[in-house]
């Protein structure tokens, strides 16, 4: 930690402290500076245990409480696009970052410094590099490293949801679906075998497709199969003999990636299949304990989450999780994102409240 | 023209002459060196007026005969692939060029030189740049600066054909079919439409397509309708909101280049539909009594041409024209291009026979 790190107060009101952050740039790759700072305020935080991973800063309470419970949010963003500083207008805080998630960063490290006797153990985890390739990801590579550290009852990712309950998440899967001929120059077409024609039946299937939309522990899913790329094609004058396309298939938590896989292959059937890459969905959990008094806490209603996000992790963990922060999700990595003043306060208040701080 | 033109033989025999003109490089854009030697030896020709237009040489007889018969070859080669200089080995000549075409321009300079009072007037025409963009093909600037050149009743072309006699070509069109929809993240795919599922109805009626296959002259050409590329996509996690199938249509030549467009945009009629490129075919012409007096002198038997060459150039000028050259036409543009010895010199025989020469 460099002498010159940025000094956060934890103790200011969350929206202050969002705003600090934003103005903290902090693009994937490029965290050190708010790994310090964050690092460097929570460790004067008497009640809390801080651990250090990369740019990745772990702090925890040890009360003994009968549950434990993560709380965690990425520092990076997307890449600058002329969206910062930061500028506080008519109750909305704009700036890179402000929505997809530092008011929900701000609501965690708020929380970490304010709540010294919280009714359950907490864990924060303020981690790197979520908004890139995924062997980059911190709260992955804390799981390898420190598993220890991810063990709770339950988790809280202060993604952005609407400042409500979006629980679990749905898998994704890409495969290269492959159709193949023969050469021919097109003058002569007869000679060959034109592999774009053969993705026909592929598109057909596509459009075929109809939806499964499970409904788990009360959350109605929606599932969906695209094709995201196609392409094709040798030169203008020859028949090509190749044609790829690239399906991306989301499916609900009550499917595993295997299960998404071989319903794939068999939609398929007849053509080349290769898995491109894969991340499995994360059940809402919603009939556990913990989840559910989360919930009944923070109003009682909880959407699905469709997108995937870093909940999967916990689940794969056995921890259940939901995604809860302020911001609106269809506003991340939006030039314009933006986040409502409303959001981050009533966050914050939300989940004091259900850890038995004073309001 | 330098004073260190390369001297060419043109009374020796077809054969040498080929292996010479092969071993002179002249790939497209640098056909100034052969350029040069084929002037400097027609001009030394007593019974010919020459013509020099950038790397384009013309040699015309002017005997006030009853007909004009043009004999063109294009003197430039697709690039060098380790297949220089020539090699005469069992009776085949290989090497970059030696099929297409300086077999046929070996033909048609042996016979500029030996034949100083054909029963038909001549034009000889060697030009540059047919491999290459359009723009620079010296026959197409030919047309333009000095159409006169270009007049007559008949045109031979001296394009691989398995030295016998290939009649007209189809024409050949290009246009992008477009599908349009609406992007949308694809873990909410509900919410957008996906432009290459749009596709599938464009790659089905290319799969229902039958091929038209008239019979002109006695000839039975072959349409054909491919997509040659296919593009579209914009990310892994995004429904692409574009897809564009690149389609190439070659027609009949019983068909302008405007019926072709106007049976493409019917045949894709729904979709956006643009043009890219577009060149006509040409009539075989047989029923002409010069072509049917050609093709009776040389054998009897006409093919239909397929593929598109620079005959259509003399078709749009209203002069019947054919292909007819030494070499295997599916040798053309390969690293082992070679032409047999007894191509050259039965179509060396059979044209001087033609035009009234002694054997």
């Amino acid at each position: 930690m460099s002498t010159d790190t940025i000094p956060l107060d934890l103790t200011a009101d969350p929206v202050t402290l969002t705003r600090q952050l934003v103005d903290i740039e902090s693009v994937s790759r490029h965290e050190e500076q708010i790994a310090d700072a964050v690092e460097q305020a929570l460790r004067a935080v008497g009640h809390l245990t801080v651990t250090r991973r990369g740019h990745t800063v772990v702090a925890r309470t040890d009360l003994g409480r009968a549950e434990r419970v993560v709380i965690a949010g990425h520092i990076d963003t997307v890449p600058l696009n002329d969206n910062l500083p930061s500028r506080l207008e008519d109750g909305i805080l704009h700036g890179l970052g402000s929505c997809d998630m530092k008011g929900g960063d701000a609501v965690l490290l708020h929380l970490a410094a304010t709540l010294p006797e919280p009714n359950r153990d907490l864990t924060f985890i303020l981690y790197e590099a979520e908004e890139i390739e995924d062997e980059f990801n911190g709260l992955r590579l804390l799981a390898q490293s420190d598993p220890d550290l991810m063990v709770a009852d339950f988790a809280i990712l202060m993604e952005p949801s609407g400042a409500s309950v979006e629980a679990g998440c749905q898998g994704t899967i890409r495969v290269d679906v492959r159709t193949t001929g023969e050469r021919a120059h097109a003058a002569r077409s007869w000679k060959g075998v034109n592999a774009i024609h053969g993705a026909a039946e592929v598109l057909a299937r596509l459009n075929a497709y109809e939806a499964r939309r499970p409904v788990i522990d009360g959350l109605e899913y929606h599932e969906g199969l695209n094709a995201v790329f196609i392409s094709g094609g040798v030169a203008g004058n020859v028949l090509p003999d190749e044609c790829v396309v690239s399906v991306n298939h989301r499916f609900a938590p009550d499917r595993s990636e295997a299960e998404a896989e071989a319903f794939l292959r068999e939609f398929f059937r007849g053509f080349d299949v290769v898995v491109r890459d894969s991340a499995p969905g994360a059940l809402p959990g919603l009939g556990l304990p913990a989840a559910k008094e989360f919930v009944d806490a923070v109003g009682g209603q909880a959407r699905p989450k469709f997108g995937w996000t870093d909940v999967s992790r916990f689940s794969v963990l056995g921890v259940p999780a939901v995604n809860f922060g302020p911001g609106d999700p269809s506003l991340a990595h939006k030039q314009e994102e933006h986040v409502p003043v409303e959001h981050i306060v009533r966050c914050e208040r939300q989940l004091r409240a259900w850890l038995g701080g004073a309001p």
